[in-house]
């Protein structure tokens, strides 16, 4: 049986074992937040540091209980005929449990990752998709194999054949295999970067898969990269632009995960990523045109050094944290444009790729 | 040669010619408001209204001026090594040109559009790409006819073969063939509705095309739109949200374009689309769980009502906009998942389409 459904299973019964022994039945789950996480290098993501909440029925939660057993059930269901839904169908597919219906899309999200948290597995293991952003693009040297859920054909899908297109990665990848030779994965922040090495096929150039983030990764891109590179054994690199969003927002983020979503980052991080660029002393090596830092950056970057686990455990990344601050300074992906478009194709990209001690673990 | 190329030679010379003879030389381009505007409901999009404005060369215009021959240069390079610049490479590329550098992108950005309205083509035929958000996505019944620009070998790109997942339409389209027996195009506001209609091949049930356009169709998503629904008389359906976003900034741009940007309407606007859902009437005929209005979207609609061409010239449009108003509420994608999360699929999407005189023009 499903490993979800079984979990779904265990956790109705033991409520139900409550309620006929005459026990107020509980749940408990992870607290989450940055308190509540720790990271160690050799692991390689944040983990949770073991402080649960409990939620006890009373008068007051009576409600909120009936949705997430009830949330619970549609689960079990749509993992049962092989279906899923958005975080918005499971708010309207609500509006027929009378007193127990939400009264906003938030309040029904806020039940979903409880009971994500609840079972320490995705919410996309149990049927549950984000829904408003496109996943991120591929090219490059790999096959992706995927299947049909009709008629369970597997389903080839080769990432050299999409011209100046890409293919898009859906919300649910957990099915997915792979087939692919390729040396390493590079994932770049921004559209337009990714467009520019998939037309000139820096993928077969240097016999690797390029990933275009789109800013942030959604969560199936990071679960994609992730699985991509457990499999292979391959090298991630990262590429953005020189700046606090691109470090923390985009590549600790892939790389070790954030605070209040500890409970999956086992199944997210991609802890062998490497931070190839645009780093601090790109600026003063390579001299980039830059922007200056606004006040709310140098802010962010401070508290990077003195709060965040990660920051704190790598010397490096305080070092170049510091140079930024220092420089007062940010920088685009595409400043290396100032030396010719295809400068960070043909002269940045294979240098930095070959000059380990420049990157930032 | 190239038409764009013949352009910006025949510009080049005009200017190099009145120089020559010791006048002042011009340039003009359109004003792009949306006063400048006409619609006509058999021409089918914005047109440009004919009011021009001339830029001559001053002490105070020199810069501007330098800017636009150099980037009109940048761009003939471009178009020549078959290669493309975003935006934003643009901006650092003319980091070497001394007194003629732009102080910021926005302003290297302004003359961008100002050569694309004077050229009276789309920057895209210049080699100039946006660059910040991914293309729409595309499963179904299609072939994309793509060109490798380094073989000169064409690609033919099946869609569907991508399971889960899609193909994402990259920045420039111009070139593309299509290869279709589909009956139509379906064109979806939202990621996460277009991954359920894909997920259980809503397009191979209905032979049709479904796009995804992830909110305001990028201008590639545009322009591939409505080169496949020319191509193949393909009619043009849009489903989005029932609010003004949905009404104006996604279905009215996508079908007649906007007012400052009328020069590329021309190639841009898909004038055969047809507004299928969801309206305000599917409130009351469906029963649909909804929102309030904003203050904000009641001010959009009555300010669209009195001043918006293209609804001036609908009535069916004011009629359901005052509708809207008069009912204060809006209504999402997804709110068909009160009846089920296939109910979008199996009921209301086969009943609207076949009753054609519910839908807005």
């Amino acid at each position: 049986m499903n490993e979800v459904i079984q979990k779904i299973i265990a956790v109705a019964s033991r409520i139900r074992d409550s309620i006929k022994s005459k026990r107020l039945p509980t749940v408990s789950m992870p607290v989450r937040s940055l308190q509540n996480v720790k990271y160690d290098d050799e692991i390689g993501f944040f983990e949770l540091n073991g402080k649960m909440k409990e939620r006890t029925l009373t008068a007051s939660t009576i409600k909120t209980f009936a949705q997430t057993l009830r949330m619970m059930s549609f689960s079990k269901e749509l993992i049962e005929t092989d279906d899923m839904a958005t975080k918005r169908e499971m708010y309207y597919t609500a509006y027929n449990w009378e007193e127990a219906r939400f009264n906003s899309q938030p309040e029904s999200d806020s039940v979903m990752d409880d009971i994500e948290a609840m079972m320490m597995t995705n919410r996309e293991k149990m049927g549950f998709i984000a829904g408003e952003k496109g996943g991120g693009l591929v090219a490059g040297e790999l096959i992706v194999v995927d299947r049909d859920f009709e008629t369970k054909e597997w389903i080839r899908i080769d990432c050299t054949k999409f011209g100046s297109g890409a293919y898009s990665i859906p919300a649910i990848v957990d099915h997915f295999g792979f087939e692919t030779k390729a040396k390493y994965i590079l994932a770049i922040e921004t559209a337009g970067a990714f467009e520019r090495l998939n037309k000139h096929k820096y993928w077969k150039k240097t016999n690797c898969i390029i990933v275009g983030m789109g800013g942030v990764p959604t969560r199936s891109t990071r679960r994609f990269i992730r699985k991509l590179s457990d499999d292979y054994h391959l090298p991630v690199y990262v590429f953005t632009d020189g700046d606090p969003y691109g470090y923390f927002n985009i590549y600790r983020t892939l790389k070790v995960g954030s605070g209040n979503a500890a409970h999956i980052n086992e199944f997210f991080c991609v802890p062998n990523a490497k931070f190839i660029g645009v780093t601090p002393q790109d600026i003063i090596d390579y001299k980039l045109p830059t922007h200056s830092l606004k006040e709310v950056d140098i802010k962010r970057a401070k508290d990077a050094v003195k709060n965040d686990p990660f920051v704190k455990e790598h010397k490096e990344w305080q070092e170049a944290i510091k140079l930024m601050v220092k420089l007062g300074k940010r920088v685009e992906q595409q400043a290396f444009a100032k030396y010719g478009l295809n400068y960070v194709m043909d002269t940045y990209l294979p240098e930095k790729l070959s000059a380990k001690k420049k990157w930032l673990p």
